[in-house]
């Protein structure tokens, strides 16, 4: 029934490079059952599947390979292994949409758990895309596919590396611009009245917001934060934010 | 300078030990200057301090350590180790307030990094406390520490088991308990009228809240997600209760 018992197999040595961006060429690996039904649901494309025994009669578009739970453990990024890792071949990035109006805006986030939690919550709210800068984690990597949960089939994820040029084109569609920052030159959150159409940007962990988000941006909004903790973890701000702005 | 530069060496081993539940005593690790800062703040108890030469000469209660950048990676529970790792004695648990008014009750909360960054967005709020359920992650887990940014200098965190017997001391205090459900029998959390004393549960990451806690629930809430997410991160989650419940 096994078909892989040995951790040396090339099979498995050139899939886990999958885990390095550099290796992602034009596939990454998903863990775990419930990634991997979202990306059959997707109706993405897989390259391989690998099964422990316990998922060999899986249901599945393409024949899946057996191995052993030790090589599972070696392909396996997560703390317990799921027994189902997956590799699914990049779709065509997905473009823009023509018409935007909720967008998230991710400048130079680099926790890739802060990342994938942030993807998760827009795409819970119903944002219709996420944009990341150059600076931000890579949306392929295992961690932040682990904590998006297949929000990544959802909706668009794309990068943009020229924020000048970028911000031009959101206001030349009337999008209105709101950055979150710690600054006290900033309005409270809740006095924003919520536009139809808006990208709303979290910038780095520690250094917030670029200078250039604070220009271009419409409305700099705070959390207020009665208690001692001298600032939010940002998926957590983010998450307040969102909701603030969701219907 | 330098006066441990063995990774061998018996204090660093015994040091490295209080990352594990069992070996911690009467003692815990912090690592970063940030949290060695609150510490030092809260009128912690050092019982050594461990740093690199570039903390040499850093202000503190008790002779430093200067251990070489070797054993400081040893000693680090960091990705990036940040040249301070110091033993902080436990104060004795600090106890339910008489007079409570806004409580967290993480119930079974597993993931450490959830439990931190909750109790971090608590303190934010200026909640007075948190609950933690023998089935939640430990406080005093390097990675809870990590998250929580110094939030146990700041507010009472303290284990209960007996989940009856609490709910009904929050009764006789007439305390509004709101626990947080992905069950559509409950209400959107927009309408609840923020209570004066209340306490905000939330469940674990894949059951939720537990029957019992169902039960004994004033209001069960919900939050509303028109998007494609099944659910949200619980931390994610939490922030977004906390701070609609916050003034």
């Amino acid at each position: 029934m096994i078909t892989i018992a040995s951790k040396d197999n090339t099979r498995i040595k050139n899939a886990k490079k999958l885990y390095k961006k550099k290796y992602r060429k034009d596939s990454y690996l998903i863990e775990g059952l419930h990634l991997y039904e979202e990306a059959k649901q997707a109706n993405a494309q897989f390259r391989q599947i690998f099964v422990t025994e316990k998922y060999a009669a899986i249901s599945s578009p393409i024949a899946v390979t057996v191995v052993s739970d030790d090589v599972m453990r070696e392909l396996s990024d997560a703390d317990t292994p799921q027994g189902i890792v997956a590799e699914v071949l990049y779709k065509a990035p997905l473009s823009l949409p023509e018409t935007l109006d909720k967008l998230l805006i991710l400048e130079n986030v680099q926790d890739p758990g802060n990342v994938g939690t942030m993807i998760r919550t827009a795409d819970a709210a119903g944002f219709s895309g996420v944009v990341l800068t150059a600076g931000s984690a890579d949306s392929y990597s295992p961690k932040v596919l682990r904590t998006m949960q297949g929000s990544h089939f959802h909706l668009p994820i794309f990068q943009e590396n020229d924020a000048k040029a970028f911000y031009a084109r959101l206001k030349t569609q009337h999008m209105t611009i709101i950055a979150t920052t710690l600054s006290d030159r900033s309005v409270d959150y809740r006095t924003i009245s919520k536009p139809d159409k808006f990208a709303l940007v979290m910038g780095n962990e520690g250094a917030g917001i670029t200078d250039e988000t604070a220009r271009q941006a419409d409305i700099l909004a705070h959390i207020n934060m009665p208690g001692a903790a001298e600032s939010l973890n940002v998926a957590v701000a983010a998450g307040i934010m969102i909701f603030s702005l969701t219907d």
